[in-house]
């Protein structure tokens, strides 16, 4: 078992097409995701990595459809938003936090973003929201 | 030149000390540091190291003192707050982040949490907000 990775931080805008261009500008970034709009999850994503030795993204997340989850956070002006671990085990992942009195806010779904693996959102009681990434892909999926 | 490195991401509350045992215990992190109040930052801060592959970690950030850099997004609820790189070459690094149009907020001066070598912060057209730690400590410092 490969331990949790920090894979990216989610960031929440209003439109992710129109804020990526200016992203990667001012973080001299490669873009790395072209936007991805998930029905399934109700947003659209795209993925920038800054120059740096450490493979840690930065999400860009925007509202998509009727009671998308960062649709609220982004009706209080957005901004820094989660962080996103990868896991091996998602589900074990999610009882080890449940265990600590974290909350799960989004059950495990696949995620377009990911090519199909399961995402699942947590909030800890200190309100931190943190996603958790299967690095394997479920064998439902494929 | 060694690349820029995602040290950690920064997360303000109300009150370090009181929040970091519940941080700790809901994280399963590895406390890292004691809490420092830093009267020329004007924060108390405390780094906590979640149990994950990468180096990357959290930092708790509180208000300390008049006008404290962090004061009002505190009064808006605190959260996610910012990004912190550490770099080789600060004043080369915020010239170049200046050139992409981000704004310096707090120009480079000695931090009591990373004993004394030099922070900034900046931040970008997109209300990106990054802190630059210099990786080697500052001549005039020692």
């Amino acid at each position: 078992m490969a331990e949790p990775r920090l894979h990216h931080v989610g960031f929440v805008v209003a439109d992710v097409q129109r804020a990526l261009p200016a992203w990667q500008a001012s973080l001299g970034a490669c873009r790395v995701s072209e936007s991805i709009h998930d029905p399934l999850q109700k947003v659209t994503v795209a993925f920038l990595q800054p120059p740096a030795a450490d493979a840690v993204q930065i999400e860009l997340v925007a509202p998509a459809g009727e009671g998308s989850p960062v649709a609220s956070f982004l009706a209080k002006g957005g901004g820094l938003h989660h962080l996103c671990y990868e896991v091996d085990d998602l589900d074990a992942h999610l009882a080890g936090m449940k265990a600590r009195k974290a909350i799960v806010i989004r059950p495990p779904k696949p995620a377009a973003a990911f090519g199909g693996r399961r995402i699942a959102w947590m909030v800890t009681p200190e309100r931190l929201v943190v996603e958790y990434l299967e690095r394997a892909p479920a064998a439902s999926n494929y």
